[in-house]
């Protein structure tokens, strides 16, 4: 065979022209569709796998597959488990067997991609699970994630897999959203920051070719998903196009210019236009405006939505595919774009671009020359597994934030030789994992109670009772716990929510939870209108304050959850978010003073639902307070305390031409330590109504005690650029001060210092935003 | 004197052009501004009123005076009461007396425009106090709303005052708004008919002239202040182009259709821009656009506010002049534009075009000829007193909105020989009023007690107790009213919030309530996050309704407070909202059965504020629930029993073309009533993403028992039109359906009939919208 698109030197353009060329129309409406459940594809035999009449009967009806959708997905939801599914062992084989089969099926011989769920690892079985992305925001810390990211990919292809769904770009300006824990935080600037992180870490750099242990990424999701009112899953954002590209889009732009691969349309509206079916958003600013080349996917189903407004799943398709979608996830409405491009709904033109950048992709992944993954495997599963804890701990570890402390009450002194572990989430892993997980092997992780028992010195006495259940009021063991806490110096008490599903949950068709099993609390649609844990939580919590003894409460969440008692009925309280399976590690030496609690809140965290949203970068209104409630937030964005303390000097200007501004950082506490220094620009001269704050640049920062290390940050695009009329990011004439502190509530009070922009002003040292 | 502006006969745009060019730079500067508080202008003695040296500096800063704001207002705020200011006797004489002396400064006689607050009629002392807006939207009748304001506008011209500042543009989408008060309801279709009423009532028809009896309107405000995050006063609003298009400029446009004279730029921002400086929002859209011709006033220190982004008040001045300001209140910035224009700033096109606007509505009012009022008393005092007393009493009785009934306790039997009547609001007025109302005179008014003890057949026993105050947790008057429960027949509690402002509230520049008296609840300023009532009044329900008597919750309030209780504790639940100060008859009657419950919701109520936003009318989006609480409100909007029931038939499309639609309203119990028939959309062809319903049309029908009648609607441009990708209102072609029943919630289970618009449809009688 001496077609072009076979030769593996010839430019990737000419490959995908040459094969193009070839292709019927059914051909082509095949390489758009990704149909299939991917479990649906094969089935367990004693002695292995076999390929399904499912899969069998797909592949034929579109004389082969554009992509196949969670192969190795294992949850609650598919039903896969230990006894199903494929493993680390053994997934890269059956990923080869559906392969083969596909690349028989197609009378060009094109491969399928394999799009695998990898939103904090990848989500099949033996797969490491990371923390959260909601805890990855709070480490601040984009090269470390960056390692764990291209960790996962590596994973990801040695086990078969090809393209990387991860959540990124979903800002959280909501708590009460259930998938909160999938979002980086509220800021645009940390997320971007992380977002570049992702693509780096998973694709490498950019470039032509991806690197066998590298994934394409699809960042999902596109746009403004973070933001729908009332917190409510997939309903509709009421945005304007300005808060839109100051704070829902600077996370895909930088996504894509780091070189994301892939980016999926969300499922809400913003404004009147339904992501999926907005030529504006997927076409004039992202592919024209933003020069981004890669594919649009649909998320699941979001294509047949669209018939809402069309009338039928045909011409949503076209108006799908006519916006920019080019591979859809599920939906009836591509497998008909044959006849909606018969019909006239959708030009043939447009069929074409989007199946070229199907087969660009699958060019640039090298999957003509070695369709199967199974020659790739550089790594040893089980070192690849012992990496990933090490990771994942890391990560969880770093994300670790210490709210307050009182009269230092932590880290645990070695005074403290009964420590009563307390609480539905102190002796079991079961609920620090997060949405999107798949089952865990027996033994797999730890818990704080396990943590804290390894960990501890010798002679420290731990004692445990549950107190509680996640959810509902029965406080039927309280007193047990409580008599824990009163013969102890020292109770922690980690309480919190769950979105770990059970087999009692009951899934929408997008495998959204719908009906919950009975300790959801999060997740995807599990959305939360008050923002309480489990009403016997706090009963908990309340009792085992009245006993004296000192009351440390860790909290494993999703969402910031309201418990405005913590602050009053508690020595300590740390967020550790979800912190994965080795979360109870991190936090046992971090209670235990091996670690620093360097964590910083990637959220604000709100007193009640009542007085939403609380985000930090508001617009700069003259506004006080509600009359029954405070309208700040209880923690503030970026807060986060350390074992020791840190000064901050007033910030100068510096450099040669005043372009950069530097602070001189002391540790005036008694322990090394780390802090986040943390950048913020506040506008004077603006011609919008600017936010009373936005973060622009942020620095971690080790310090001995009595160390001083003067920080220098760039005044760059990066740190000036603003939302131009023509809704344009660019760096504008004006005046704005620049406040340099350890929390956005600390940099109100911070010694700003002016800058001034002026006409002829040029970033010297810009990165691009 | 032979110039050509002083000649009656003349054409008004010639008078304005000849004025205009004798104007000195100074004096038209002076027109443009309304700095001064009225109160100060005067002072009260022993034989009448003085003016001040504060009116002599400011009409001689300017030779002359532009416009004065609140010379008759009463109030907390100004601190004018009975003792020091102007009563409906004497104000006209007040008004003269400015006058005069402003002419006379004034080198080419110009007089001032008096401007006064007539939000539920005019707030001076002896004006009649209306019910407030939410109370209007409830009454679902414009042709009632507009008697009441012709009869505000009659009283204002009256006692000297001419233009009339009316909260009516803002649409309440979030309850925790403190000023929710001020809105006709979420809906903007029941607002713009609403603010039509309003606009003919106060102006009369559009022309050139102004009768005596008649008054300019400054529609307030512009725009998309009920959207502000969190319901905070003047906070910014992050509402997309569509979604303000949609839901808050409707009632403007109408407004602006039906003539008005004035709209008043807002305190807010919409998606970066802030009103008072958005010239896409006040020159591209309203006078481009849309064809207005009228002033537009800045709110109070709104222009200074620009100084935010602008660096000093003179660049805001010139700011808000370019943007499309034409009065300013209060403000700095627009006393120095004579200083603006002469650097550059602003140019004086711009500066002579919002003076010619100034004169344009000064002519209009025939102020050259007849500066003052006093010669227009053509209504005696006292009989214009009473018309206001019958006509505010019959808005609160046709406010009254009856939410559940069980068993029909109501109206109240002849077997109920005692009735307790219990609360905080039972025997008093002072919270009945609402924001923006003037100090009343004793014995003015008639609280809930009142009415009972009036109109109850005798013989029936009325007992009372207040039982707790409307604020804090004081449950020490409980037992006492909860005995007189148990001994009685019914209880009747009238529990609820307060707009009344003390001595003891504290005021920001702008009047805004900032520190609160011990019982506000609500009004500008007084925001709450939390939607509750007092405590100790829920101690009171609860205590009430275990004593097994029935109890009917009268809820006078100013916003949709969260009594999720009231369902079930209550026999039965009547929301008056703010109902003037004769609210107590209107309650009375309809309590007695005098008169029927009438009212129906102009908002949503929610059952938290965890749960907000609840309006009906969001975009039609899967979405079920929290996994914690319904994401429905406890009663829809456009809810509201009568004591006798109603059946709707089936919708019919019907007239030659079937351009109408007509449906068959029976009533089905054994009273006399009223229906609201409700006639809404639902879109399901369309090219944007639709709201699940709108409304598009009502009607009040009374029906006695067995009757049965048929309702035509058109089918016209009001019904069908839509906001299209250019972000204008037109009918594009589409499919929808179209629902007639009781309530928005009802609509949902109706039976629709589908109407079809094609390519060729035109409007066979609309009016636009």
């Amino acid at each position: 065979m001496n077609a072009l698109y076979r030769n593996p030197t010839a430019p990737i353009e000419a490959r995908v022209r040459d094969l193009l060329g070839r292709m019927t129309l059914r051909e082509k409406v095949g390489q758009l569709n990704q149909r299939m459940y991917g479990w649906d594809a094969y089935r367990r035999t004693p002695s292995g796998f076999e390929l399904t009449e499912a899969l069998y009967a797909e592949t034929e009806r579109f004389a082969g597959l554009g992509a196949l959708y969670g192969l190795l997905r294992a949850d609650a939801w598919s039903g896969v488990d230990h006894a199903t599914g494929a493993g680390a062992a053994d997934s890269a084989a059956l990923a080869e067997m559906v392969q083969r089969h596909v690349v028989g099926e197609s009378r060009l011989g094109i491969p399928a991609l394999f799009v695998e769920e990898v939103p904090h690892g990848h989500m099949a079985l033996d797969g490491t699970v990371f923390p959260v992305n909601l805890a990855v925001g709070a480490t601040w810390d984009p090269e470390l994630y960056e390692q764990a990211a291209a960790h996962a990919a590596a994973e990801l292809r040695a086990r078969g897999g090809h393209l990387a769904l991860v959540s990124a770009l979903d800002i959280a300006r909501d708590p009460r959203w259930g998938r909160t824990e999938e979002c980086f935080g509220e800021d645009p600037y940390l997320a971007s920051r992380l977002t570049e992180a992702l693509v780096r870490g998973m694709q490498g750099n950019p470039g032509d070719l991806f690197a066998p242990d590298k994934a394409p990424v699809v960042l999902k999701h596109f746009a403004g998903q973070g933001a729908t009112i009332g917190g409510r899953n997939s309903a509709e954002s009421e945005l304007g196009s300005r808060e839109l590209h100051e704070i829902h889009l600077p996370a895909a732009r930088a996504g894509v210019r780091a070189g994301a691969a892939a980016v999926m349309a969300a499922y809400n509206e913003v404004d009147g236009m339904p992501c999926s079916g907005n030529r504006a958003l997927l076409h004039d600013l992202l592919r024209r405006r933003w020069g981004f080349e890669g594919l649009v996917m649909a998320d699941g189903l979001a294509v047949d939505r669209l018939a809402r407004i069309t009338g039928d799943t045909i011409s949503a398709g076209a108006l799908a595919l006519s916006a920019g979608v080019d591979l859809s996830l599920w939906d009836e409405g591509f497998t008909h774009l044959e006849e909606a491009v018969e019909r006239g709904l959708v030009s043939e033109e447009s069929l074409n671009a989007a199946v070229a950048r199907v087969l660009r992709l699958k060019f640039r992944l090298g999957l003509f020359e070695r369709p199967c993954a199974a020659d790739r495997l550089a790594t040893a599963p089980t070192t690849l597994a012992a990496l990933g804890r090490d990771l994942s701990t890391a990560l969880a570890r770093a994300a670790v934030t210490l709210l307050h402390n009182d009269g230092g009450v932590l880290p645990i002194p070695s005074t403290a030789t009964r420590i009563a572990v307390l609480g539905p989430h102190a002796a079991t892993t079961a609920h620090q994992l997060g949405d999107y997980t798949a089952p865990q092997r027996p033994g797999t992780g730890t818990s704080v109670l396990d943590g804290l028992r390894r960990l501890a010195p010798p002679g420290v006495e731990i004692t445990h009772a549950r107190g509680c259940a996640l959810t509902g009021d029965d406080t039927s063991g309280v007193p047990e716990a409580v008599a824990l806490a009163d013969a102890a110096d020292l109770a922690v008490l980690v309480l919190g929510g769950s979105s770990a599903r059970t087999p009692e949950t009951g899934f929408a068709a997008n495998g959204a939870a719908q009906q919950t099993g009975s300790e959801m609390t999060c997740g995807e649609g599990v959305d939360l209108a008050g923002l309480r844990l489990g009403e016997a939580q706090y009963e908990l919590l309340r009792a085992a304050s009245v006993t004296g003894t000192p009351a440390v409460v860790v909290l494993v969440q999703g969402r910031p959850h309201a418990v405005p008692e913590a602050a009053d009925l508690t020595a300590a309280l740390l967020t550790v978010w979800y912190p994965g399976p080795w979360g109870g590690d991190a936090i046992a030496e971090v209670l235990l003073g091996h670690a620093e609690p360097v964590g910083r809140l990637p959220v604000s965290v709100p007193r009640s639902a009542a007085q939403l949203p609380v985000y930090y970068n508001h617009k700069d209104t003259e506004y006080g307070a509600y009359v029954d409630d405070s309208a700040e937030p209880l923690y503030s964005f970026g807060h986060g305390l350390s074992y020791t303390t840190f000064a901050y000097g007033p910030p100068r200007l510096s450099g040669l031409s005043g372009h950069t501004v530097e602070v001189d950082v002391t540790n005036t506490g008694e322990r090394r330590g780390r802090t986040v220094v943390q950048l913020y620009i506040r506008r004077l001269l603006t011609p919008v109504w600017p936010r009373t704050l936005e973060l622009r640049a942020f620095r971690s920062l080790d310090l001995a005690p009595g160390e001083c290390r003067t920080v220098t940050f760039p005044l760059g695009a990066d740190q000036l650029a603003q939302v131009g009329a023509d809704l344009e990011s660019a760096v504008l004439p004006g005046t704005l001060e620049v406040r340099i502190a350890e929390s956005a509530r600390a940099a109100l009070d911070a010694v700003p210092v002016l800058f001034r922009v002026d006409q002829n002003f040029t970033a010297p040292d810009a990165t691009p935003l």
